[in-house]
């Protein structure tokens, strides 16, 4: 390959909210290819919440991008040359292939997708970590029962939209918080959603909450944290689970935020807050997958894309997610079929 | 009976920390005792920091206390007088007697307490409500295993002391809390703590519990809350257990106190935060202090008790207890045998 690489690095690490200046794109030559390894030349890359979390120089269930690498993100593309067996050329694979136009990769933590299934960018969302994230999320941590009520926070993005059709395909009320009427008409109407609510425009949370659910919270997925959770622990009912899956309005948050200390609720109601990493469903995401694929395949679970154009737009896209600018799962295009 | 009854009433819901204005003690003839009930006089009652939240006039998992009633409240003594089949005139029992020298009671929720186990003052320490909450809260709830480092806030209290010592039978390194430094050295030297920390002179509570648990912190029961917490949640290993069983430097707060939003290190952290009432573990009391009994019978569970002398002074003691001045369960002598 005579091609050029180009890739966006961490150039600084960011003090509260990210800007363009804390990225670079970067043009070097594309890396050569050994023994046991293929070249992938990348179509789809997932931006995501949880690196912003990467781009901090702090202790986490991950080591952070070290500055002047290439961000990290998960990816998918062909295999465009090969010293793999399992993986030739024209086999569209999905991996965490960072933030770049072609990566070199060895086969670990790389998946094969298939293209007859569905879109391949559905690999990075709801047949994807995403779409796991909700699945094992909401299932084994959350543990819903049908009638249940389920509120889950985020509820337009690519993890909160999966949520909550995954808690109606299981028989529960669902309650949907977005940040944009848009968000809130298209869970509703579009996704099935029971109730949604503006976190922006609704003055008190547990007001609302009380509203859209009569009987009480019975299980909280939480994409968001702040004041809105805090709000859903004054309304869960007894035995009621949270699954703390993100905090994406704590992310660039300059000192710690505070809010009231309401671990003694968990007392009266009996409650569970628990946090979870995908990763530690590794062993079931074939389980997962399977599952997904059905419902899509059904029309029974739908998802929606908010893509960008352009390797060099990612930070861009990125700062959008950070914003809530999304529609489900928010991607880059960055090349052509 | 033509005794008098003594009771202490809630004479008005304290604003913040309970002043002696805001009981009453009241005399008042003995109730006579109609068919199906007994007559219990009161030997010894139990002062808990439960009792601070039936104060006051909020929703909770059990109605608050009416101005002018009984202060609710543990308590053991001997059947004096009976209409009741199955508890006859010496019997001794248990049951939520209140803040009074003779009670009347009609066999729910009474419980028969054996003087040949120990002293029937146990009934309301290490083998009544304290020390069951202690082995299913630290049992089924932290679910510690043989290894794992248990660190437990009250480490002097009732519950706190009973909790270290049945980590320690389960094979674990415990860690306790306490606010004196005698108190620290008696969960340590007397008790078999492996170590512990005096919460009040300690300047900082994450290097202390670093120091004290270099393995990090599996299972943190938590009868106290607050900065405290904080700490422990900042050194929980992966999969870490909190077991919320009180937070009693909140009780008395007259609005919601502040601290910092933690919830996203349950992610990182994968850990899990369970608040619990002993009350959902009624149907196992038995089995409970089958356990505890063999215990302490053992001496392998030891216990101590502060004993207040006289009905009149259980504000006091309760007023003490809040404050932390009690080393283990704090009981008032309401009679003599």
């Amino acid at each position: 390959m005579t091609e050029i690489n180009r890739k966006i690095t961490l150039a600084a690490r960011p003090v509260g909210f990210p800007k363009p200046t804390d990225f670079r794109l970067v043009e070097e030559p594309i890396p050569a290819v050994g023994p046991g390894q293929m070249l992938v030349r990348v179509r789809y890359l997932s931006v995501d919440p949880y690196m912003r979390g990467r781009m901090n120089d702090a202790p986490s269930y991950a080591p952070p991008v070290g500055l002047g690498e290439v961000m990290v993100g998960g990816a998918v593309g062909a295999v465009v040359e090969s010293q793999h067996p399992e993986y030739p050329p024209g086999q569209i694979v999905t991996g965490n292939f960072g933030w770049q136009a072609f990566a070199v990769a060895d086969g670990r933590d790389v998946m094969r997708v298939d293209p007859a299934i569905a879109p391949i960018s559905t690999s990075l969302g709801v047949l994807g970590m995403p779409g796991l994230t909700a699945y094992f999320g909401l299932l084994d941590v959350g543990r819903p029962r049908p009638g249940e009520t389920v509120v889950v926070s985020g509820a337009a993005g690519a993890v909160g939209s999966a949520v909550g059709q995954i808690a109606r395909l299981n028989g529960c009320r669902v309650v949907g918080v977005a940040g944009s009427e848009e968000k809130v008409r298209h869970v509703v109407e579009e996704l099935g959603f029971d109730a949604a609510f503006n976190y922006k425009t609704t003055q008190n949370y547990v007001a609302k909450l009380r509203e859209l659910c009569p009987d009480g919270v019975d299980v909280y997925f939480d994409n968001v944290g702040g004041p809105l959770t805090d709000a859903v622990f004054l309304t869960m009912n007894l035995r009621a689970r949270v699954a703390i899956c993100g905090q994406i309005s704590l992310y660039n948050a300059e000192r710690p935020e505070m809010g009231p200390r309401l671990l003694g609720l968990l007392i009266q109601r009996r409650a569970r807050v628990e946090g979870f990493l995908i990763f530690d469903f590794r062993d079931r995401y074939a389980e997962g997958l399977r599952q997904l694929s059905r419902w899509v395949r059904d029309g029974k679970l739908k998802y929606r894309e908010t893509i960008v154009d352009g390797l060099e737009n990612a930070p861009a896209a990125f700062m959008g997610l950070l914003r809530g600018e999304n529609l489900g799962k928010q991607l880059v295009r960055v090349s052509a079929e």
